[in-house]
């Protein structure tokens, strides 16, 4: 027993206005609430023997305080930054300095709406990018990110 | 009496360093403070019939939760996302998922000064844009804003 | 008595296209006729103690002949210019000689829709801008100028 | 008889210095004039049941009011719009704006021509648009633009 | 008789996807076949005394090898080199190379549709161009380049 | 039984240069070869109760036909495009003109390279994009699209 | 005698907003009107042994019109194009087609004003381009004119 | 005594992840703490007879926050931006209110790394700019702005 | 003896419309066709002591499959890729895969041309670039290539 | 007498290639040489009561050693900087420097050649610039300096 | 004693116009000569232990053979490129040639001043770039150097 | 004998930093010094029957003042420009007035650094352009132009 103690943990951020869904705009981004996902992540951790916490902030420095607070703590990051994926180069440097393995996923096709969208500052210093599938995303996201930590 | 009760209800919101209006750059942004500001639309907001609760923040993350809990609780926003208005994705998303009635207001003629001043991430997702006009600006817009929702 | 000849004098024109108004798309630009305008300005004016002369032209050149005539017989320009704002340098440099207090109205709001309607040579020597609350944009207009000149 | 009443009606316009074809730069343009293409389009006219009504103007303001007089008056536009293709937000307002089908041509192939001339104002508010073969570009958009409106 | 062998020859060369004409995307395209093309071009060549031979291929090099291989065998080419128009480089160079007389035509107005698919590689190596009118383009077309071959 | 008739079919396509996976590169790639892929899809494919068909090539008229023969064979598409993901407006139409629920696939991280490999043809017509994830980049692909049809 | 019949004839245009020349903005083009810069042109014409014949129109087709005019009336053209000088292909057109030697000046240094004042349409089919002499530029343009007619 | 009373007081800011340095990426940033900084910084300042008050966010807009209390309270700043350098017109706005001389400095030298760290937003607000010496980058930023203010 | 086992093997690529060169566009690219250069490059071959194997094709993906059936058969590639060397990221990468020597060669001065051709996608990956010397380019490129080898 | 001690006063300066002037590509340049140029100018100086200095480098640095030495010795500069125009930075702060009123000159008409010559940096620190009359550019430009300092 | 035989040996280098310096446009440069500069730098070697040798040109070409020749003479180069730094890759491989440790200074802010003089074509070769601290500069650079140097 | 008279004349010219070459940067441009170049050309020169005349120098003017002096002197210009391949319009048009034949060479493959380093100022008026076979590139040029000259 005592398999507990060697279980592969993961943080999972989430950007601004995710706190919204499954409330607003359900033709763009679904009627599952970011509780619906954290539940579903967590029954998926289960068969994956990994741990899941999951946080959401509409304030970037916040995001980036609990990526350093990771720092020996978890073992990987699952983030959707949202709007802050286009934006900012601090996210960016907070995941390039920690140096935790992180997956990017985002909840609609970001490839096929406004330019703005199209890039991503975080992509570069992330393992792998996953976009489009909805909530399905995510459990895709934390599916790569056990398979590369193991 | 009673006719508090339908009163319409508008979220003025001021982005970073407008807190420092009337303090600093006069020549720019003239000698009116925040809250002379806030007392010319009470006076305004009376003879229109609505209410302005008024709130500033130089963080983007506090903009965006206050505009979430505008949701139910306010009829439309009157905005001055100050330098947000160039840099920020993530208000934008969050204007666009409450989905509320929204006017950009600037005090000073963005597209009189530096070239990336003119480019507004706001515009597109708020009903109108009006900019140049000092206080004026303000209340314009809240004019604009009650017509729009009446 | 005698106050008449202190009112404050404001030339409104508009550019090509607009003299369609309330006839053709009104989808975007509703069902209100330049007539109507007008009338809803003299009304708007007479409370503002100003005159209002409005004109159309689709021809750009006869916009700069009304702006050079106005010099000494107008105290102020309302301006819609139509698609002449992306275009014309020739309108711009006829406001900025004449150098009359402009004030820049649009029916719709030109930064939602194509991009080359994000740009406006004529804002940058107006006092500001105001785009998007269709007809209301005429009449928030007419409001900031007369507050300028007073 | 009485077969006339029930004609297609075809208001040809010719933009900027087309009124001096077949007179100038005949190795740009051929020997024919403006007439030569209205007798030729008349001819072709008549075994296509409808009416040619042709105009050339150098002012940009003319062209639009032609258009906006067409309205109920013609049943569709044939435009070359010469040099206006590359810079006219205004005509290209004129032609959505009245709605009536509309066919771009061009004598020269814009193509093969300095690179502002690549981009066309108009062809997004066209039904189709026609380039590079001389008079026969005429008489091609006039079968197109029959085509189309039976 | 004997008038069969001085027939203008005419190549019709379909690029990629055009075989799915009528079969998918009628909105966009319309429901009639490349058949329907073909026998509505034929049926046109007879009036022109000229032979159609028509082809369609979703290869690029293929697509170059029938326009090598028409040197001597066809006196013109009518082509919709559909999504090659603005990637190939290899098409332009084969058909400046047999130079052989050329004319471009789209189904639908290029213009209109996404930014990527306005520049034509194809276009100034051409005689002209004919976007916009369905399957009249390709009709339009073959009467522009008999006209320009005789 | 008969539980086979109504397995989900999937058909994998695989563009340029992919047939010397695990032969070539290996530090950019992997050590796995496209048959090991296909062998894990297998896997994968059984216990998701769908079938998987796959296929490469260097041709991109090749891929667009195996795209068209897909309609009413396939019930979806896997796709790593290559590098025709950044040059084939072809394979783009291809994918839009039959309308199968489509999955892009890439086995490095394409916005850590080149910025001409940042931008997707694909992804536009795509369900989603996977990105980086190696091998598991397929793995997580199939997931997604059975996910997606189900 | 007689001499008089072989005088060289010069159009002198002058483009929008040039009649307010010596009435605003004297700090950017100085106090002469443009009757003084006529009566400057017609004492050097004299010693030139020309005829200058000038104009000012703010519109663009009235200056198309003027050009066409001077076709076997005039020897040679200076144009101060104005604001045209930036936006208007149909004034290039225009003096391409009658093809009689034209001289473009420009009272202010166009090359130190805004980025948009640095190009010109007119340049390229002109001799030559004086810019930034005031006054003293139409007077420079004349003598280039005659030298380069004789 | 009381030399203390004039002493020249410094607020010295760090901007996001500046916290982690010495921690991660020594090979990037060097293994010094903002704690050995901050030391260096203080042995340095009383050489030079100023006071150093130190202050790192990962939150723009705490940043901000910390410039306006620095009005009357700090003679001028030295900040390194770290990532807002980029992205941060509210930061270069904040600094252009309160106008404290300020001089920014880099650990790194920014224009060695990605084109999008070449552009800074605050320098053009602030005395000048210092990059590439490590933590020599502050002290010589103290010196600098020290010299500047006597 | 048995020199001839140890023969350098050069595999030399033509892309699309070599196949044309001698029979047109002469004036560009000379008279010699492609089997004279091929005898040119047997010659010098033999005085370089290696062997000369060549291909032309038309199709893209043919030009990859040859690529990689060189591995193993070929010392090294002398690559021509017309117009493929403007578009072909695909080819790029199989030389990029193979990892055989490779020079790229064009008979013009492809930097003299029109401006999308002088980008290369082929240059990064080969060992340098011979350009603009006729059929000399080819057989500078063998020399090249074996001085490279050997 | 003693007229002579108040000449004015003017350096003639040619940049790189100059001295080629009339030998080679008379199509482009004439047939005079710089010092028919010198020869025409002195003649010109002697009306305007001004003496001439002439001199020519190809080398940026003498051009600035010989604007340097200016200062105090010379009353004003005519420049034709040649294809320093284009690239020169340091020209043109050496301009501004010295501070003498500049008059750049071109014997070509720079605006119509390629559009890496349509950029000068000189001319924003230059009175004006005369492009396009030959030899005479030289001339009034002399013309245009003399009239500007008297 | 022999001290001086370790002393540490830094060139000082001065681009284009510098030699101007505080004898023209003061109110941008300051007052003080190169000269100054000189002995402010020589003050600060001694209590550094280190040697100057400064040099002015105005020849790209002679700075770059001055930076040639420190190679072996010189242990670390101060570089003041003037106009160069925005114009001149010559100097910028001469540097990275030599691999002498370098670091640039500007006596402005260049980021404050025209945009093309924000670009650096010597600052990544460089350790770091200071500026904006007018003479500041240099004294702050030469520590940077020693301090980098020790 | 006598054949002498008749050898063919070459000049070759080497651009700024050249004079390191073999010296510094082993790892990018190879041992050998501009003398082992001199000499391997010298070598070759012999059997092709012609002499070569090498030069060096950091300074643009002198390299223009050298092809100058090249005509009537040398038949054909052999030219490694350096950096000034990327930022010299004035050693271009010194090429272009002499008229002397040109083959550009680079030792490295100038397609594989840095962008600024891909457009060449010089290729467009030289025959062609050899880059990336280090010391070969000057034999193969060589070859080149002697090809190109008989």
């Amino acid at each position: 027993m005592s398999k507990v103690t060697c279980l592969t943990r993961i943080l999972v951020l989430n950007g601004p206005n995710l706190n919204l869904l499954g409330k607003r705009e359900p033709e763009t981004y679904g009627t599952l609430t970011l509780a619906d996902i954290e539940a579903a992540l967590q029954t998926l951790a289960e068969s994956l023997d990994c741990t899941v916490d999951m946080a959401q902030s509409n304030h970037e420095g916040e995001l980036i305080d609990w990526i350093h607070q990771a720092l020996g703590m978890q073992d990987g990051i699952l983030i959707n930054p949202g709007a802050y994926t286009h934006t900012s180069v601090a996210l960016r440097d907070a995941i390039a300095a920690v140096a935790l393995p992180t997956v990017e996923v985002h909840l609609s096709n970001i490839h096929k709406r406004e330019s703005f969208r199209h890039h991503s500052y975080i992509a570069p210093v992330a393992i792998g990018q996953i976009s489009g599938f909805g909530v399905d995303s995510y459990l895709l996201g934390l599916r790569a990110l056990i398979t590369y930590l193991t």
